[in-house]
């Protein structure tokens, strides 16, 4: 679906998903999926069969080849590179492991400001040098086929959450209890991790990447409106206007932040990642018509026979009326229960229906 | 805090509670709280130590004697009967069980729609006798101490969820996958359910029951806006319909569904339950003043230290402003590692604050 290009500076001009990122007219609605690099494919599962979640993230050469996977079973217009939200706080100074069927766990989480003092902010070359390795050459590998690639890290809150808790959580209480009961240990933490994640951002893009999402996955699960503006917002806006120096769009993602997407989207970025809690017209109006909007077919409707998900696709590109400024995706990580055959059904679709 | 009072029309007149539910004047907020019969009471794991959840639940002796424990403990306004939402699956044919450390799993779930026309729809006297026992004991000792009680029981939506995970789920993939697929059978699941329900809420009242509570717990972190007005909203307006024959007041209480509030309040209930996912003046602005609401401080805070607990204690009751026709509550259930001593201090500092 991409015209074929040389250079970086053809591949800005030409992509389709870096022109909709910048709400310009496109040949078709670009696609691509959360995690689409991952679990519900046999060729990621082979490499996974053999090597351990950290040690494929830390293989330049695994993690480059499973960014390259999807790309080319299914054409999506753009890639993401392979890697999780977690391992940047490795060397911050959090031990973290990924147990199998358990998922992240931090060994030593922080529970106290003595904690938070202690937190490195050591600069991403060396701290997640595999990262931005793996970009270089899956950006040699794509920008000659047209193909951007997407950078990305987890969000300070949602770090936060991880860091303190040790792990997943269900009701963030010893995040929640910390961020209100002290403030200002709050605030060096959520500065920490803001330092940290706009250096590694920056450097992704010099490395190759030619946008940047930023994933506040677990924002409006764990917040209300209120606390968002308040224990959020201030370093997300910091964290969006240090990425301004890396030229390229920016991508600002979270869920369960329907009801105040405005508020979401006055932090920045040039695109809001938008969940399949709010029909998408609604969610672009919170949003405002000056920032594009990416999503959001809701990942279970993959998990149904075609003519169900076609409805539900439909819905959503109604929603957008064919406005420009519109990057098709789900509304959060594709499971790895969906069959493969529905993911390439998909794309082809997407592109397709929306070709003009 | 209550008038002594010698029977059910005096307490109907008379509770600041179902004041509060009417919208009627108050002397005071009245405040109650969700899960406030439960672990976090030294009482309560004293009982459970010797006897499992279904025990407890099914001997209406012990369920009435844990009723009571909060309100002999701290003066809660209103007391609410000791069940789970789960067991009038039982009756309809599923096999449930509360594991320890896993919570509730069904052994044979819903995964056809030969298993919903399977389910049976056996009246609550027969399939729910011992809680109704539970609800005469405990308003034959509550009533002349003119406390009220309130009867509850878990929205369609909830149960079925629940039904088909086969216990607690994260993204509710069957469920949906269900729903968006086989619609038809989706609605017979649901009218089963809310006939189920309906019955269940009805007997509760005419054992003695002060008012509803329908809890929708996982409605909002399920399903975005427009599923919940397809997939939900019909059948819970079927309910509230049906409950207008206890003529007692009725709580409709949903998490994770700030965005549309408006819509479920549409579907019925003198109250409006709120999360503490939204502003309790922007959510009952959402609502309308026509129906009280209930709500919302966040469960989290009361892990804090007392002086942040009153910080947002005060932030709840300045929303307020007032207005009659508040209930004071959390925003979801109280966790078990609350100090006592915060909720019995909690409980005054509200009703003196807003004493007037």
């Amino acid at each position: 679906m991409n015209t074929a290009v040389t250079d970086t500076q053809s591949l800005i001009e030409t992509s389709t998903f870096l022109r909709a990122c910048r709400r310009e007219p496109v040949d078709h609605t670009p696609i691509w999926l959360m995690r689409q690099a991952g679990r519900y494919m046999p060729e990621y599962r082979a490499i996974r069969a053999k090597h351990s979640m950290l040690e494929v993230i830390r293989t330049p050469e695994l993690a480059a080849e499973i960014t390259l996977q999807p790309i080319n079973a299914f054409g999506m217009d753009a890639a993401i590179i392979f890697s999780d939200i977690l391992p940047p706080l490795v060397g911050m100074g959090l031990n973290l492991e990924f147990v199998k069927g358990e998922g992240p766990v931090i060994y030593n989480p922080i529970r106290t400001v003595a904690d938070i003092e202690a937190l490195q902010t050591p600069p991403a070359e060396e701290n997640m040098g595999f990262t931005l390795e793996a970009i270089r050459l899956v950006a040699a590998e794509l920008t000659p086929r047209g193909v951007p690639l997407i950078g990305f890290a987890g969000a300070p809150f949602t770090l936060a959450s991880y860091a303190i808790e040790g792990g997943g959580s269900k009701n963030y209480e010893k995040t929640k209890a910390l961020m209100y009961q002290y403030p200002d240990a709050w605030d060096m933490l959520m500065r920490k991790l803001a330092t940290v994640q706009a250096d590694y951002l920056l450097n992704q893009a010099k490395a190759g990447a030619s946008a940047l999402q930023l994933f506040d996955s677990w924002a409006g699960l764990a917040l209300g409106m209120q606390d968002y503006v308040r224990y959020i917002q201030p370093y997300n806006t910091l964290l969006f206007a240090e990425l301004e120096k890396a030229k390229v769009p920016t991508i600002n993602f979270s869920t369960g932040t329907a009801l105040y997407l405005d508020e979401v989207a006055a932090c920045g970025g040039s695109v809001i990642g938008v969940d399949w809690r709010i029909p998408l017209d609604l969610a672009w109006e919170k949003v405002g018509f000056n920032q594009a909007v990416q999503g959001n077919l809701d990942p279970t409707v993959l998990l149904t026979d075609w003519e169900t998900v076609k409805t539900k696709v439909d819905d959503v590109l109604r929603r957008v009326n064919g406005r420009s400024g519109h990057i098709f995706n789900l509304g959060h990580g594709i499971f790895p229960n969906v069959p493969t055959d529905t993911v390439k059904r998909l794309v082809a679709y997407v592109q397709e229906q929306t070709s003009r």
